[in-house]
């Protein structure tokens, strides 16, 4: 079994949600195929965070400094995003003893999506840019559908290549 | 600013996204009207942890000997159900600062959430009975709208009672 968390922002859990619906075989809302046996995954736990204060509590790391607070919902640039990303990724696979970790975060831009295992660090964004602070909620939307769409392309990849 | 942070299981982090979505104002999927003023919410993270090393590794707790386990899933009755919602909703609450913490589990039977602040516990239950072993993938799902639309029943009681 290969064990898999997720700590999530913009994405708001939903990979790990996915995730676990393949695996017990109940449904799947995204559009990617999951080129792997999803029977072999397990979710161990699925973490939206969208907080500065729960990213400190939680993930017991110090987040960077974000480019504005939006009641306490952290907001970064793209650069940033994929730091913090990669240490969500990280973070979670270390605390929850998870095989593969998965990061998102998007504030100002396109987001970044990270996927971590012992050995491997992807990284990639979404397809579409917006601003947290104000863009509609239609375009937050369809960033948060793309990226989850961009975490199954580079879970895949990592699946196979490591664990094939 | 009440902060709020939940620990789910059978409500998969709904609970806790619904929250996140009202108090930012985007959309509600629940049809209980909550009768309190959702710009007064914030959620700091909501957790969905399904399994038993998920509970121990985040909320840091020792689970209860679940009565059944799926490929690492607990699966506890309705008075073990109700006593691990507790315990998941005073750990998030503690380990995140949060003011409220919310916790939710169900295996065999009705399943359970509790909602806890620093002066009141309160629990309830879905109204549909169901055993994630057996039972198909519809009640399962009924049995998870049922217990949102509860928690937020129990969510309206504990702030109007000690928030107003």
């Amino acid at each position: 079994m290969i064990r898999i968390a997720t700590a999530e922002c913009f994405t708001h859990g939903r990979i790990g949600l996915e995730i676990h619906a393949i695996s017990r075989g109940y449904y799947m809302n995204i559009s990617h195929t999951l080129n792997f046996e999803p029977s072999r995954l397990s979710l161990t736990a699925s973490l939206f965070i969208p907080t500065l204060s729960g990213v400190k509590s939680i993930l017991g790391f110090e987040p960077l400094e974000p480019d504005d607070l939006l009641d306490g919902i952290k907001v970064y640039n793209d650069e940033k995003d994929k730091i913090m990303a990669v240490k969500m990724a990280e973070a979670v696979r270390s605390i929850t003893g998870a095989d593969i970790g998965i990061g998102s975060t998007a504030g100002i831009g396109k987001g970044a999506i990270a996927v971590a295992d012992e050995r491997t660090v992807l990284t990639g964004s979404s397809g579409v840019y917006a601003d947290l602070r104000t863009s509609g909620a239609d375009i937050i939307m369809k960033r948060q559908e793309s990226g989850i769409e961009e975490a199954f392309v580079l879970l895949e990849k990592i699946l196979i290549e490591n664990y094939s």
